[in-house]
């Protein structure tokens, strides 16, 4: 390749920004741990609440409603639980409805036992089908406890946006909790609790460029908090044991910072990628864009070419220097058939091919990820032809 | 102070190794998902199956039995369950005993309800009640199922070290189960798990001098484990979801190549250790060094000033410029009596101050701590003679 690997894969991860690297590599120099109670532990300490303000910003909340965990999996395993706590009254949830494209760690249900989790169908765009959700909601008897809805921002593999706020609404009228899956909606959306109508949001780290390991629950409240899933000595005000995570919190801290800035050049991207999505059009008629017809994140671009494997596509782009996906980065090395595009009811065992653009992509990457499609394209046309 | 500030919290958190920082600052410039099948994953991959090569060779076991977790609280709260698997086979445990010295993360139980937790009692020294372990384990109905045996390697505040193989055969007697919290043990003990006789150890990156937000669980087999903390997208084996903490592993994996070459030089260490509290006695011939008489981590010292509060002693050093601890680490800035020094039968109001060293302290850093401690017990005489 002229101009080297071409990394297109930024709903997996996104490379480390330099600023939240610069702050991380400060960070090292401290010796001391956040709990501490002398000079080395203050200046740990003051730098985690420094993280925190910035990813408080980033979801419009007070400081005191970021709970920081290793990560998003984590979030979600401690946030989906039919175990609340109301100040110190327990409060017992009776079922968790998700939607059928959520990602793994949130469609897994936590701590609900598997009887108490209801999937909720999508439509043919991969959007969470609010009749039905409203039938579920209705159907449960309100004195069994109050419910919960999971569901997600945007989608990680189609980039499909979710309408949030128009479930928020509906399980509002039934008395339930929200928890929003934002991973891959930060720095790309705006992300404010209140507007979305969310209890809970749940943030990833090294989606929007801090490290790997590192991730939020937001809270609307102080009051209303699941039972911790880690218990220890009791940092984050009680609600997550476990030493704090120095490097990767200051490292979050500034990535959040940069995510704020992004949303303002969102524009850009989107039209950079639905320039690139005409071109794809021009090159193979037949490409399939997956929710191509909704609103989608600027960033994201899930697409299948008929009679090529998603599997061998992705084998071929990798060959050719382009780091793209089928499916997501899940469960190592092992690619099964996609539940997003099976929900939506399009051909999963064909699969797709995630092209997830960064940032700083510009029209010389496009053009580079182009000359690459139109190879691998040709090469179908001509087996198909044969 | 002439020589600056004199870190002595390494049982809190060790400050990151040189080796480490250069690991993780190496790691940051890799774009990859280390689940990812592209080029770009596959070199995250290698890096992490390296790292855990390292944290396999410290621990006396197989890099298949390595489950990375986000610190030794998650590890605790992982292993520490009654839902464990044979294969897919389920397995239930009765009942958790613990040692009354256990950390926090340990103390807390993790996923065993409160009644399944029994506290086994210390003598003077903090060392487990090995007769009453056995009363304990022998009043057990065995119908009830296999127990498990939480045991420390070393306690955090103390120093002191567990009669942890005894345990293990009156453990192994009843068919039980033990977990061995090894964090304050790594680079300091030998860690052999089969030597240990435990099934488990839990482990810590930042106390060996990798960041904090890393740790492991180890077990002696690949078959007999705990239920999943973290569900998601089916990392380390299924058995911890989420994204793997690349640059934490990559830095946990040098730290942990150099705890096994610390162990050469720990009889250095107690020799520094052992001057440095005979001349504290020689300035202070009534200071009370907690479990001074049994067999110690070479680097802690835990001791009280008749008369000092720790919780006062503790600010007046941190002044002086040496960062000392009173009790451990946890629950920001909120120091109340230590459970240890209560379980102990020991004064936990008056509480006491511990001194934990770093491979590289030397006879400067002793003089220099001994100086400060030498103004400040002069302060206590003048007190006391007021």
């Amino acid at each position: 390749m002229a101009n080297g690997r071409l990394y297109l894969d930024h709903n997996a991860t996104a490379p480390l920004l330099p600023a939240a690297r610069a702050a991380m590599i400060d960070a090292m120099a401290l010796p001391g741990n956040p709990s501490s109670v002398h000079a080395e532990g203050r200046k740990a300490r003051a730098l985690v609440a420094k993280a925190r303000d910035a990813v408080a910003r980033l979801a419009g909340v007070p400081a005191a409603q970021v709970t920081f965990t290793s990560g998003a999996t984590e979030a979600a395993n401690h946030v989906l639980t039919p175990d609340f706590r109301m100040g110190r009254a327990p409060v017992r949830l009776s079922r968790l409805f998700v939607s059928a494209v959520e990602h793994p760690a949130v469609l897994a249900g936590g701590r609900f036992a598997p009887d108490q989790v209801t999937i909720v169908p999508v439509d043919g765009h991969g959007r969470i089908d609010l009749g039905a959700l409203e039938e579920a909601l209705a159907a449960q008897d309100p004195s069994d406890g109050q419910i919960m809805l999971a569901l997600q921002l945007a989608n990680n593999e189609t980039g499909v946006i979710q309408p949030v706020r128009q479930a928020a609404d509906l399980v509002k009228a039934y008395h339930g909790l929200l928890v929003v899956d934002a991973v891959q909606g930060a720095g790309r959306l705006p992300l404010s609790i209140a507007e979305l109508g969310a209890d809970f949001l749940i943030l990833s780290g090294h989606k929007v460029g801090a490290a790997k390991g590192i991730g939020a629950l937001i809270s609307a409240g102080e009051t209303l908090m699941p039972a911790p899933l880690l218990a220890g000595g009791g940092q984050e005000k009680g609600h997550r044991g476990g030493t704090e995570n120095l490097t990767g919190i200051v490292g979050f801290g500034a990535a959040a910072e940069a995510a704020i800035v992004a949303l303002g050049s969102v524009v850009e991207l989107l039209a950079l990628r639905d320039q690139m999505e005409s071109e794809m059009r021009a090159i193979a008629p037949d490409v399939i864009i997956h929710g191509g017809e909704v609103e989608r994140l600027a960033n994201t671009c899930f697409f299948a070419l008929p009679g090529l494997k998603a599997e061998t596509a992705q084998i071929a782009f990798d060959v050719e220097g382009a780091a793209v996906s089928a499916g997501s980065a899940c469960s190592s090395g092992k690619i099964g058939p996609s539940h997003v595009l099976a929900a939506m009811g399009a051909d999963a065992e064909l699969g797709a091919i995630r092209v997830s653009l960064g940032r700083d992509h510009g029209q010389e990457d496009i053009a580079q990820f182009l000359d690459v499609f139109k190879r691998i394209n040709a090469r179908r046309i001509a087996r198909q032809g044969a």
